[in-house]
Formats: C-alpha cells, sequence, structure tokens
C-alpha cells in the first residue's frame, strides 16, 4: 500500500496528521526532536504544574493550524500550490528550531550576538543542503521573500498560527481558560485581500478577545512574578559561572556541549558551532543546575539550591520605579547575612522591567475586511475595543531580593 | 439512613448537588418545575442549535455556584449561618421564576405593567405563604432587606453567580468558546470587606475578561441579528393578534391560558392572576404559533410561518439610524407584493435599537480590594482595560424587511 | 461572490460546515426545521436536566461526521463521488426525519402500523418529488439498494455515524462523561474491505470500548428508571384519552393536528396523512397535557399533573419477573385512595419489561481488517471483550405504582 | 492575616487548593520537588508528545481526590478526623516518592533488592524524624497500620485515589479521550461498611467503564510498543554500561549521582544511599545518554542515538512467543551488519512478555453494597462485563530488533 500516514493523538486538537514523506523526514531529524526536551514554557511550570509542554509538541501543533488555514483559504477561491503547502508547513514547524535551552531567559547570554530567528534561519539552510534545496519554498517563506506574502503572514504575524497554537496550548496546559481563544473561529474567518492577510468583518469580536486573551496570558502567565523570578535566578547563574571561569575557577557543566558554550566565545562565525548548538537542551541546564548545587563556591550553590528546589527569591512588581535606596539596603542586608560582598549581593538583589503591549497599531497590523470591500486596521473600527490607550505599551517594574 | 441528598449530572459543572429538605421542596414544585419549559436563551436556538437549554437549568447552575461562594467566604472567615445560606440558595434558584414564555421578547407584552421581577417577587411570596414563612430570609436577601448586604450582591449585582452561570453556561451550550469566563477563579477571589462583596487584586484580569466576554456574548450571541429579528416577529405576530382580538375576528390560542392572557386585561391586580401565569410556558407559544399559521389572516399567517420554518425577515444592523424614506419604500414593496395596507407592511418592514453597555461605572461597580486594604473601582485601576470609552453604552440600529 | 458556505457552532464538534446548495435547501425546509421541537432524548430531560437537545441538532451532528468519514476513506483512496457524497450526507441528515413527537414512547401508538423508518422513508421519496429527483441516490443509500454497500453502512450499521453522534452527544449534553467515545479514532480507523465497511485492528480496544460505553449509556441514561416510568406514562395518558374518545368523552388536543390523529384511524394509505404528520411536534403534546390536568376524568388529569409537574410514578426495576399477586395488590390499595375501578387502577399500576444487547454477533457484524489482509468479527478476536456472555440480550423488568 | 492558602491551577481539575501548614511544608521539601523532575509517563511521550507531566503534577492531583473523597464520606456520616484527613493527604502525596528515574523501566535496576515501595517507605520516615514525628498516622495509613483499614484503601486499593487520578491525567495528557473515567462519579458513590471501602449499587457500571478504560489505556498507551521498546533500549543501554564499567572502560554519567549508582553496589544498607538517591532523576539520565551517544563503545552509542534521537528498534507484538531460530537469525544479522559480536548482538535484538490483568478477583476486590445492605463482590454481580474471561491475565509477547 502506498499510502503512508501517521496520526498523532494530541489533548488539544484531537489528533494531528502528517501525510508528505518530506514532513515525516524533518520531523525524524534529530534536530527537530531535540524540541521534545526543550519546554515550551520554560520554568512556568514552577507556578503551573501542568506546563511541561514541549517545543516540539507546539511547533506540532501549529503545524496543524497551518494545514487548516491552508484548506479554509483553499475553500474560499485562494490559489495554494500543494509546494507552497509543504513549504509553508515546514516553515511553521522549524519556526522555532533556533531556540536553545531555557530560551527567553537565556536569550543573547549563551550566545551573546546571535538571536534565535537568525540560528533557526542557519539550521533550516542547514538541513537544506542535507535535503537537496526541498527546503527553499519553506526558507522563502519564512524570510519573507515569497511573493505571496500571505502566506508568510500565517507563519509570523498578528495572526498567525504560531500565536494561536500557543496561546491555545498554554492556556490547555496551565488550565488558565481565560486564555482561551476561538482559534477555530478566527481560521474560518480568514481571507486574503490584494495578497495579504486579513480577517472577515463578522471575527471583530473574537480577535479582540484574542488580543485581550494574549494580555491576560502575559501579564498572568508568561510574566507571573514566580515565572519572572526563576528566569532571573537562571541569568544570575549563568553569570556567575562564567565570573568564576574567568576567575579560573573550577567549575563544570553536566555536559561537555554546554561547557563549551559557557567557556568558548562563539561569537563570531555561529555558523561553526551550530551542530554544536544543536546539541544543547533543558536536560544539560537542569542537571548542571543540580551539580552545582554542591558546589563551593556558596553564590552559586546558593543560587542553583533555590532554582532547583524551588525556593526562589521574593520578587515585586509595580507601576513606579524601585527606590535606588530601598534596593541598596537590602543588598547590604544579604551580604550581611550571607557574609558576601556587595558585588556578590547583587546575585541576590536586583531589578528589571517587564513590557507587554497588547496591540501596537503602529508596528502591526490586523485588517478588517468589511463585507463592501472595504479595509480598516482594527484599531480604527467603530466601537472597537482595541483603542488608543491598550495600544499603548504597558511596562512593570519588578525587584528580586532574598528574604 | 437518615442522610438524603441528591445529585444532579451538569454537563457544565459535573455534578450538582442537593441536600437540604426545603430546597427538595421547592424544586419539586410546579411553579419551579415550569421552568423546564422555558428556553433560557428563547431563539438563540434558531442560530445555536444547541442553545436549548431551560431556566430550569440555569437556576440549578445559579444555586451551584452560590453554594461554592459562600464554601469560599466562609473559608476566608465570613460568618454565613445555615439559615443565610439557605435563604440565598433559594433567592437565586427563584430569581428568574417570575418569567414567562420567551421573556426578553414578550416582557410587557403579554403582561403590560409588572415586569418579570415583580412577579418573582410576588411568586416567592405565594410560596413563602405555602411554606409556613420559611422563605423571610430568602425574600429580603431577594429585596436587599437584608443586613449582610453581600448576599443579595451574590444574587444580583456586577459579580453575581447569576451572570456567572448564565455566561458559562450560554457559551456551553452555544459552542462560543469565547464567551467562556473563568467563574471558579472569580469565585476563589470574592472577598467581603466593609460587608461589601469585593474581589482581590489579583483577579484584575479575570474581572476584565469577564467583561468582555460579556460584551462579546452580547453582539455575538443575544444581540445576533438573526435572534434579534425572530424575537421582534414574535412581537409583530403577537401585536397583530391582539389587533385581530380587538376587531372581534375569530383567533384562538392553543391553551385557554394563553388565551385569556391574550384576550383579558390583567394590568390591575395582577396578583389575582398569578395562579394561572404559572401555567404559561414557551410550548403554549410554539404550539399556538404553529396552528396560526393556517389562520385566514395573511398577516398572521404569513409571520407565523415564517418563525416557525425559520424562514425570517431579514435583518440590516448598523451605527447610525435607517433613512426613514427607505423604509417607506420597503413597506410599500411588502404591501405590492402581499397586496396588503400600508398598515399592514409594518408588521413586515420596521425599526429599533439595541443597547449595551459594557460596564457602567455610574450604575454598577466593581470593587477591587488592594494588598494594603484599600479600595477602588475597576474602571479607576491603573493600565486597566475598563475606561471611559468601553463604559460607554453602544448602540445600534437594525432594519427588519421582508425580501 | 460565488462561494457560500455556512458554519454552525456546535458545542460538540465546534462548528459545522455547510456548502452544498441541494443540502441548505433541505435543512431549510419545514420538514426539516420541524426536528428543532422534538426533543432528541423524550425525557431524559427529566433526569438530565442538559438533555433537551434536538433531534435537528443530532442529525446536524451525524451529517458532520459522515463528511469526516468521507474524507478519511478518501484520503484512503476509496473512491467516493461527489455525487455519492452528497447522497449519502442527505441520507444520514434525513435518517430520522419520520420520527413522531416522542417517538421511541409512542412509536405504534399514535400511528399503529407504520414505524418510523417507514415514514422517514414515505418523507424521502415526497422531498425527492419536489425536488426533482435530486434525492435519487439518498434514497438508494437510504434503503441499502445503492451498489456501494459501504455508504448505506455508514448511514446504518453498528459502526454508522447516527450511534457515533449520537452516544457523543447524549454523553455531552447528560453530562455523564463515561459515555464518551473515541468517534474521532474510530473514524480515522475506518476502512472498506470487499465493498465492506471495517475497521482497522489497531482500533480494536477503541471499538471495545465503543460497545461498553453503548452499554453503559443504555443502563444508566436511555433506559434510566425514571425516563422509563415517564415514558409509560406518556403511553398510559394516550390510552386514556384514546378511551375517553371512544366512549364519547368531550376531550380535545391543544392543537387540531394532534386531535386528528388521536382521533382518527390513519393506518391504511398512511400517505395521506403524511402532510398532516409533518406538523406534529412534542409541542402539541407537552401544550396539550397541560390542558388535561384540569380535565373533568381523574385519571386522566392525575396521570397528566404527574408527568408535567415531574410528580412521577414509583418504578422498581429487577432481573426477575415481578410477582402478579403484589402487583393486583397494588392495583386494589390504588383503587381504594383515589376511588377508582380496578380497570382504571391498571393505569397507575403495571409492569413491563426493558431489553438492551451489547453486540449480538448474530445480527450484526463489526469486522476486524488484520493489517496481514484477513478479517474476523469482533466476538471471535482474541482476548476480545465482546465475548459470547456480554452478546446475549440482557432483560429487566419493570414494575410503575402509585404510592 | 491568619488565613493562608495556596490554589494552583490544575488543567484537569481546575483548581487544587492546599490550605494545611503541614502539607505546605512537604510540597517545598526537596524530596517532593524532585518530582518535578521526572515524567509520569517515563517515554510515553514519544508516542503522545502530551504525556510529558511530572510525578509531582500526578501526585498533587491524588492529593485532590484524596479531599473530595473525604468529604463525601464524611458527608455520610463517616468519622474522619482532622489528623486522619492530614494523614491520608500525606500518605497520598508521598505515596510514589520512592521512585527513581523512568521507574517502570529502571526498577530493581540501578538499586538492585530494594524496591520503589520500600524506597517510599525509608523517605517517609526520614522526613518524619525531620518534621518531629508529625507523620506517624501518614505511615501508618500507608502501611495500613491504621485501624481504619477504609483510609488504606483510599491510597492503595481496587479504587484508590491513585489510579484515579493517573487513568484521568494520563487520559488527559495523552489525549486518549477513551481512557476518560468518571472519577467524579465514583467518588460520590464510596461508602465506608463494616470498616472497608465500597461503592454503591448505582455506580456498578461506572466501576466496569472505570475497569474497561484501564484495560484500554493498558494496552493502547502504557503497553504500546513504541513505548514498550523505548523503555527495553534504556535497559540495554544500562546493561552495557555496566558491563562496560565492570571491564574498566572509561565512562562517566552526566552527574556524580548517577555516577555513584552505576559503578557502587548499593545493595547493602540502602539507607544509607537515601539522601543520594532523592538527587536522581529522569535528567540525569537524559543528561547522560546525550553524552554518551559519542562514547567510543559502538554498542552503547547506536543505542544511545536510537533513543535520544527517537530511531528506535522494531517492535513486533503478539500472542504466541516467537521463535527462537528466528531470534538468533536477526542477531546474526545484526552482528554481521554493525560488526559486533554474537553477545553484543543481544542488546539489539530480544524478546520478552507484557503482562495485564483488568480485574483479578482473587487478589484484589471491589465490593458492592446494595440497598438492602448486602455486600458483593462486583465479578459475582448479575449480568456484570467483569466475568470469569476478562479476570484471567493477558499476556503478549514482544520481540525487539534492529532492522
Amino acid at each position: 500500500m502506498s499510502y503512508v500516514r501517521k496520526i498523532i493523538n494530541d489533548p488539544v486538537y484531537g489528533f494531528i496528521t502528517v501525510d508528505d514523506p518530506l514532513i515525516f523526514k524533518i520531523i525524524a531529524h534529530p534536530f527537530y526532536q531535540r524540541l521534545r526536551r526543550i519546554y515550551q514554557m520554560a520554568f512556568a511550570s514552577l507556578v503551573y504544574p501542568g506546563a511541561v509542554h514541549s517545543r516540539l509538541h507546539h511547533s506540532l501543533g501549529a503545524y496543524h493550524l497551518m494545514g487548516l488555514a491552508i484548506t479554509e483559504l483553499r475553500n474560499k477561491g485562494i490559489e495554494i500550490t500543494k509546494e507552497e503547502e509543504t513549504g509553508a508547513k515546514i516553515a511553521i514547524l522549524l519556526h522555532d528550531i533556533g531556540h536553545g535551552p531555557f530560551s527567553h531567559a537565556l536569550e543573547k547570554k549563551l550566545i551573546r550576538n546571535v538571536d534565535h530567528e537568525q540560528i533557526s534561519l542557519m539550521i533550516l539552510g542547514l538541513l537544506n543542503g542535507n535535503m537537496n534545496g526541498q527546503l527553499e519554498t519553506a526558507i522563502k517563506i519564512f524570510t519573507d521573500a515569497y511573493p505571496k506574502k500571505f502566506l508568510h503572514q500565517l507563519v509570523s504575524g498578528q495572526l498567525d498560527v504560531d500565536r494561536m497554537d500557543y496561546l491555545t496550548r498554554d492556556s490547555f496546559f496551565t488550565g488558565v481558560s481565560e486564555g482561551v481563544i476561538g482559534y477555530d473561529r478566527i481560521l474560518k474567518m480568514l481571507v486574503v485581500h490584494d495578497g495579504e492577510l486579513m480577517i472577515e468583518e463578522k471575527a471583530i469580536y473574537s480577535v479582540e478577545k484574542f488580543l485581550v486573551a494574549r494580555r491576560l496570558m502575559y501579564w498572568q502567565v508568561y510574566h507571573h512574578k514566580t515565572v519572572v523570578v526563576a528566569e532571573k535566578m537562571l541569568v544570575k547563574i549563568i553569570d556567575r559561572a562564567q565570573a568564576l571561569i574567568q576567575n579560573k575557577i573550577n567549575l563544570h557543566a553536566a555536559s561537555p556541549v554546554l561547557d563549551f558554550f559557557l567557556k568558548q566565545d562563539t561569537n563570531e562565525h555561529f555558523e561553526k558551532y551550530l551542530e554544536k548548538f544543536t546539541q544543547l537542551d533543558d536536560t544539560d541546564i537542569l542537571c548542571t543546575l543540580k551539580i552545582w548545587c554542591s558546589h563551593p563556591d556558596g553564590v552559586l550553590s546558593t543560587l542553583c539550591k533555590g532554582l532547583i528546589n524551588r525556593d526562589l527569591l521574593k520578587i515585586r512588581l509595580q507601576s513606579e520605579r524601585f527606590d535606588e535606596e530601598e534596593i541598596i539596603k537590602l543588598q547590604k542586608d544579604v551580604a550581611g547575612k550571607l557574609r558576601i560582598t556587595m558585588d556578590e549581593a547583587q546575585y541576590f538583589v536586583f531589578k528589571g522591567e517587564a513590557i507587554n503591549t497588547t496591540y501596537n497599531p503602529l508596528d502591526e497590523h490586523i485588517k478588517i475586511l468589511f463585507k463592501d470591500g472595504t479595509v480598516s486596521d482594527i484599531s480604527k473600527v467603530d466601537n472597537a475595543l482595541i483603542h488608543q490607550q491598550l495600544a499603548a505599551p504597558v511596562k512593570k517594574y519588578y525587584l528580586c531580593y532574598l528574604q
């Protein structure tokens, strides 16, 4: 039987079907399988114990939504060739392939000059080489170099299947039911007009709801103060480890590959280190933190024990800046308590900012196609929820400290 | 075994438990059982075929949430006696007992001077008489005459269990997943402060989400244009029937009881007709409409056939008023087409308004209790979604017409 | 725009799409719209208040599953033409069109010689006439006269989409989560072999689960003793009404159409009465019962009040036959209590049987297609749950009585 | 404010509440937090990508169900003191605390003479020491030494909250909807009779459904052939590593703690190694496998790469034993292909058995309490699904091989 198809159970969508040989090959590739060992939501499971789903699962979900979106658009008369379909599906499947372990926390930390999107593109290139150029269309779509612009917008845009899947999936696994979006309704309302992705008029409330759910997920989940403090502690741990290494203190990661990225400067010609990079995942970090719990350096071991045992620093979030004097006082306290220097105290008492914009009409656009053929940005629609004020970014200040 | 308890399967909450003899008695009463035969959402099932749940089901659900709310508040140290608990549960169980068939459409139509809340109170009084005054506390809570004001607020207020249940339940049965609210989270965040019901600071996003979901449900479901047109057609049918009756045309309802309310003026001393009223439900209306499909009066039978067979008038919804001339033109068209008078044409071509306010800070209040003990209205909270503009009522104009 | 498509929200499957003009026409037809006013589960809502969904909703759901099944089979290389697709979809959409009000209870009661499947076929014929023979294929599939036998098996067979939808939907609306079946998995495992519908080997556990869920739904829901007693009371009410009519007692139904079927013998040449029959629905029955609550005949009014107010007769279910003497004693009691004759007492004290077979390998077949190409009945599969004993019918005896 | 309570979002049950200071302390303990880093379902996520939930999440869920069960039983008049409640909750929270990484696969492998239940008891003892004997009651309940036997049965028995949670949770996270059990209904039907846990008569179908769901989950999920082959590969990897160590080949685990258990004989006086054991988790194994992917030993690195990259051995499952000759032939093939010895070929070609019993009436009991006060084992109930044949264990044979 020439018919080959694989059905994957997904608690979110029921079943995800794979039936294209090239996509099978990509999913089976070690680069893609690595995503099994990277949490989609990093430390969010410290607050939401169910939020342990992997980046592999998210990208499979986004791939599934891409299939639905393409079917919808074709039903509406938009021409999408088989090759374009496969290209768009591969682009979304691999859109996060360049994420390293605990990516948002460690972005620009382990690998300093290259961001995860650039790495994704490098990996796409590498795979394309291995697979005789079969990823050309996917790469063009990924980089917005493909003529049918709407395909790129499905991969990366205000209403892309990436966001639709992660909001849906993160809401599902955290159990934050308020984050539920009507992804199926939005998908059914997608249209292409003048080559661009838009949404039918009658989906306005669903899109508003989508933006509000995103806003809620940001503050209640992604920027939850416990999640923020855990991420910041990981950053401080890497900072400390690198400081110790520079001071020639004996220190090893659990795996040679993490050891390499901690000790080697990989900023120039990152391509040379790409293969190595694809061996890194969350288990390297976690296993390393566990080992460092008994490192002789007190700063390092205290932070590691705190993060591993979920005995985290305290954190305060507020709309105003924190007072410098209060911070210095807290640092003095901790320096005294732990018998460390004031410089070292900064590993335990520090501040920063978290920013979120629900919808920024300057940067990004959700275009509404009205029945009469006119087009309008959602922020300009009469009675819309998404007005000036909501469009402004919201900034919060945090202060982490040891009590 | 003295232990008596009944468990009712509910697709929304799993199980609803009843374990109080007085509540058993009320649920078993014919007045309450009548609610089985009144759709919670009237004609919404013409658009959302699943939306056929009854007012009985909604009030049982609200009763269930009242139990959860009381447990939560008690856990937080608020004193609520057994008698108050039963009173609040009865008040919510019977809060809609005064609704007649297709209530929102026919409110002030069949019974002209008395609204459903007044009728609810009369029925509460009647039951209280039958049950030796055991409903005294419930009546006080219902009418906000009970000292612990927060009990009334749970029955009727911005965050009452009535709204929480109907939004949750209507969203469930329509399948409009975007209407889902985090009722369980909101319930867990309820507090009583200075004798009033408030919400903890960390529930702000959930409350915002609740208001946005309500807004969405209004426009997408409750005021869906097909639902609006069906309701208005029912009003026109009753108007026409009463006009025919006044003109001594031979016309009967399916049941003596509906016949009575169509033909008799019940505006004074409505109490006399209360018992009769409690025999009316949606089946009287529907069965009557079916009979009138073959009534000799063409206006009546055309409207009835349209509503019964879901062959509805057309409707347009817009933000601006409709042009009078257009309406007259449409009325002329229909008068010609159906060979009826211009007066009769008004049964087929007519206009009106639909209004919705997401949150009106003048009338109603959701108070946030901050950790530091201060209290603020949600519309005054920094960065809140619920700002001036959203608080203003939104008005839409509709035009119904026969094509 | 030539593209016409309607999307219907369904809480069970999310969205149901209709995009065929002929199917639009059938759905819009008054015969089909009548199904809105017939409960899918008759009196089950007396126990499960959510179970108020309509036969229209069920048949739309089965239509949706038919679409999924056809897509699956086509993906596996089975040829199904557009005409066959439409035919199969119409056949399932109309498979229950011949049901009258409270069909299982009143089958062979109001209309004595014709069962609902025969009536469905007559209505299919009538519609086919109206629609210029466009329903020919649907009728052939419905009557198993179509060469591709598997299409009929999808409409009516052990694994048809009718059962899959009603188990899924009834489980959903009752809230009996144990009735959930993996309809999506079973659909994905359907195959056609030698022209017959079969199931892939790896779906064995899902099919077992499906049969066990069906068994559970039978005893816990469909044959729930409260549901049984309500159905039997309705039968007794019709019996009594017809006895009164034969005795020339003044008695009217709420609607002329129900009156007609109560008083007229429609057994010969039922076709003549078909149009009338299509005006009957649950509201005629319910409105009539409400009127009869005040009929002078005590037997009739007592039974009607009991059913309308959910003040039902008592019922006992057991595996052994009931003792005749006990029944006579109970009848004497009620005759004395209500001052009625022993003949009349039989309206309040009576017995009967309920039967259910989980899987009968003699009548019906679920065939498993193994990877090596062999075929086996599921009851013959090694280690299967569905063995001899389970295949035997289970009979229970009931006794209803007034206490 | 003396009121302290923590609410944890759970996608399965909504919210889990913790409000006892002792339970806070246990949850915060590093021994318990370690369970975050142990997958509840080991390699099941290779087939079901959502199945990545942790043992911490499962035990929190079981703790939640214990709370519900206790509330139900108290409502039925069973006396359970606050101390017993806390004891039972701690016992269930810690019932799996002794599991090591990939426990079912590695049970008796890393630690050869002590099983996970013995280790759990040792850890309970250790914690009890640390916490001034506050775990005495929990330990008695855990070891069935507590007079109220039903408390132990809730922790470990045919209808314990452990099984109820893992079936519900595993079904949820895998997306295998057929595994859903009516845990809430079963909990509501629990009774205590003669000091033992039983189930009310009307829950018979729910219990049958529970057993059938368990059977389905075993064959479709827990013993899914891909899951089995992955577990067996892990065992072979550990075997090979220990063989290399014995042959003094240079080989290190990622962490000192895993290295220790690989190289040291810990069979005698395991208590001495308990503290070390509580530092082991899945990340040690996964990080180590990744490192060994580049170990010079071809047998070890080939197996590790296969498991890490999900490039698994083939597996066949059948009801009959495999033929020895076929196995030897396959081993010869692989020995030739990989240029390894016939002894080494056994790491790539090997066989074994998987066994499952749905319900064994000899070992375990589900007792049904009838309304008349009699008690019967479910396998003896009339018409029950759970008969002789289903009670027999089902054995399947597997053969793994490299292709």
